[in-house]
């Protein structure tokens, strides 16, 4: 399954880059396979690898401060895999060209 | 925390109510404390107890399909308990009148 | 259709309670049926009419700080009215019980 | 402001791949900058010019369906242009190197 997730804190300011610096630190040493977005960060594996890895970058931006907002997309397809570069690559060979990522 | 999450399987219609009502069911009979709402469920509890469930009720719903799209959002306040009661009655306070629910 | 939506302001405090009061009063006092939850506010309506409310509640809460998250999830089925009520009570009508609202 | 989207038909079988492809045509011809990632579409511009795009789509996957989840996140930051590609160059700054993107 591939899952999208964005951790927010409230409280510490409009700027919240030291808090995203600290949660791609941790998926970046993971072994999962990850995408950094504008908007979140795409990692790919299983139910208990990715929920671990949210619940620990979840703890630690709540450590240093008094409220979090996390959100979590889950997009579960039985018996597929590399979903995450296989979505892209479907959607380009339908049109015939290549996107913008 | 109090986490809202709803669990949509694609492929099997436009109706998911048959699905929609074997997740309600765990969720009634687990010990969380829970409200349905239009567009999802809200559950008090800890991380561990809620992705539990959820976990649970995402792989129920995947086993008689062939993809499901699962969303989670998760609010979570240092030394806050009630949040679920609190949130809706701290605002109808402050507005000094009763809203729709 | 009906549409969840939240307004999160980031750089405030932790308590967003006066952003979402004045969000609510002006859903409230909108000709839309609506519902709060502890997690969002549901409407139903037509696309103009939702999302001139929704711009409406993002800008007065922009206006008073430096950034916010706004959060909006879409369920929209052809020839269907009142999906609010007709949501839940298909749900309980299938399970047979009434669920804590 | 920038805005990720996602529109997922419901009851028109698992691969949703058709959809995703005339939703992203659509993107591609209009002016606005954007970014695909494997969970959606990331797009950069003003609330109305944002909002008539995502409707255009949204309506153009119901034609040929009977039901539609659209997920729409709002990122709005007062005096900031090119969020899509700064938030990203400002994280990799911090952590002083390159992520997988």
């Amino acid at each position: 399954m591939i899952v999208q997730f964005s951790i927010v804190p409230l409280g510490k300011g409009p700027g919240i880059g030291d808090d995203v610096a600290k949660v791609l630190k941790i998926v970046d040493n993971s072994r999962l396979s990850y995408k950094i977005t504008p908007m979140g960060t795409v990692v790919e594996g299983s139910w208990d690898d990715i929920m671990g890895l949210i619940k620990k970058c979840h703890s630690l931006v709540l450590k240093s401060g008094e409220r979090v907002v996390t959100s979590i997309t889950i997009d579960d397809r039985k018996r597929r895999k590399n979903m995450m570069e296989e979505k892209i690559r479907s959607v380009e060979k339908r049109l015939g060209k290549s996107l913008r990522k």
